[in-house]
């Protein structure tokens, strides 16, 4: 079989990133365990019991219910559902800014539920404003994003679980991407800033470790129990993860890239990445690119057509957001000499570009 | 961390097992790809094409319209919720033996469907009479099971399959655990025996693939457009998996799991396992114990509860039906060596319980 695993050193595109060395062990190790089977696999149950304990650290939450879920997609969901379960209304209705992941509009269609979109302020930020407007009676959950995916903006979250609560909506903070930057920045984002009911935090993304390695976080136990099945056959009796049986190798790589990272290499990562999207940023707009100031280590700027396919064709993975932006995000394993070399092909089919 | 991954020695419980060595190895490689992303990661997609094309090859389908799912779970779940989206009716019913995997609970739990349970006949089978019916207007979906999780019997398929086509229903056949026994049997079960719409089988237990690896396919393209949510970020214009981000280890694991076994190492495999289980169910009923005569590989027998809590006292994993049965499954970590091991334990606990 000639397939080879991608390398990164073109990649600007992607959430995802090459795993830690000590996840990557760990996960090789597990690659064989259940989590979804406790009492046939106990120690990878007790690993996932570390990673979710480690993420409500970072989330700011001393006694975290939670699990590792495959994914961000599978953590969005879950709260949608918990909130349409535990809603007074029968048509339970989800307000989210129009920034928010796609995986809501997923969440949506599968769980049948109304997803209201508010339009962002000129910022790409959730407008608190706008958000109170469309919040109604039958509004079940309220979600600021901390860390969008075109962007990387942080919305209002206290503000924003202001207005949920006034509604007696939940709130669920989406930092899928963001959890791992923002603890060091000086954001107002997790459980302990606001009333968060659910949160969602990748180790998949920024926190290094493997696929699948998703994290659901709620504030308490009755949100897990909204979420249970009885299982009739394990000697577990009740199931409150999406999948039945589940990755090994994602928990056990979870618990190795936190408790390997957190905080040190994570700060120093967080570092490093925004100053190379501040650089970044600079050398575009020397270059006469119109840059969206960045936030969180993510940058956007105007890019033609024919320079975006030209750049492609180089080899080089990035994204465009949904207005047209391209986008870059500055994962762990993007570096300055990545982001010169690419400037390097920028500057290159810009000249081919004028030459023709 | 001193976690360690579970030994298999004694593992009779699971429908999981230890990867093929050139899976783990196909795991290991692609643990940093991510086939959701298949702009950023074309490789690991290609080898889901290959992955989906050699289960088609196993389930009797030319064309398959599929995926390698996350696990049986999310199979089973986007069967339903593709013919909930296609049906007529406004309050879609799912009709299936009681046998069914907890899955299907799951399953009309989050996607609001009433599931509709239908005893079996007195040996553990789908009876199509009582499923025809319990069969109406609104029944959206027909499920039978082509190796039941407790006791491995294989539904009388076409029988189903026809009453649904009777009603205008979609008809699922979960043969997650039986899809690598059956090719090698009498039974009729699959895509090219039947109108079957959609099909559970996953790589990740008797395939020897790592999880997460089940497999979701289709008769047609259609049903996985009835499935696909729009993405406005991804070069990809729409996706019909659950997750977002997904595990290239699982998808590339599956990939060489089935290029090396199929077909001759799943025959031995299942030749293999199917004479364990004869020969474990005539030495129990040799040592007096009620066995529930075989179909696929899986031996359920009556064992009194502290017969069953001293055999896992000594390590041996094994389960319980909902019937009170214990049950062993015939895997292939699971030796002739192994099942006379754990025959002297049984042995021994049985002297130890008459000599109190």
């Amino acid at each position: 079989m000639d397939a080879t695993p991608q390398e990164f050193d073109r990649v600007l595109s992607s959430m995802c990133t090459r795993p830690h060395p000590a996840a990557a062990r760990a996960a090789r190790r597990f690659l064989a365990d259940n989590p979804g089977d406790p009492a046939t696999y106990p120690d990878v149950a007790a690993l996932e019991e570390r990673a979710v304990d480690a993420l409500g650290t970072i989330t700011g939450l001393d006694d975290p219910a939670g699990y590792v879920a495959g994914g961000g997609t599978e953590a969005n969901l879950q709260a949608v559902r918990a909130a349409r379960d535990l809603a007074a209304s029968d048509d339970p209705v989800v307000v989210a800014p129009t920034s928010v992941h796609f995986s809501f509009q997923k969440a949506a269609d599968v769980l049948g539920v109304t997803l209201r979109l508010v339009p962002t302020d000129d910022d790409h930020r959730a407008d608190p404003d706008a958000v109170a407007a469309a919040v109604d009676d039958d509004t079940a959950l309220v979600v600021g994003v901390a860390g969008t995916t075109e962007f990387g903006r942080v919305d209002p979250i206290p503000a924003l679980a202001r207005i949920a609560d006034e509604a007696d909506a939940r709130f669920h903070v989406d930092a899928a991407w963001g959890g791992f930057h923002l603890p060091f920045t000086d954001h107002d984002w997790h459980f302990d800033h606001a009333a968060v009911d659910t949160l969602t935090i990748d180790p998949h993304k920024v926190g290094r470790a493997p696929i699948p390695a998703g994290g659901f976080l709620a504030r308490d136990g009755a949100t897990l129990d909204a979420l249970a099945v009885e299982t009739p056959y394990l000697e577990t009796t009740a199931q409150a993860t999406l999948a039945g049986t589940r990755s090994g190798a994602g928990v056990a790589g979870a618990a190795a890239a936190l408790d390997a990272q957190w905080p040190d290499e994570y700060r120093e990562n967080h570092e490093r990445a925004a100053a190379n999207a501040t650089s970044l940023t600079e050398s575009l707009r020397d270059r006469g690119y119109d840059v969206v100031t960045p936030d969180l280590p993510l940058v956007a700027f105007d890019l033609p057509e024919p320079a975006f396919e030209a750049v492609r064709e180089e080899g080089w993975r990035l994204s465009r957001t949904g207005s047209g932006e391209a986008r870059i995000v500055c994962m762990p394993h993007v570096t300055r000499a990545m982001l010169e070399s690419f400037l390097e092909t920028l500057d290159a089919v810009r000249v081919g570009a004028s030459g023709r």
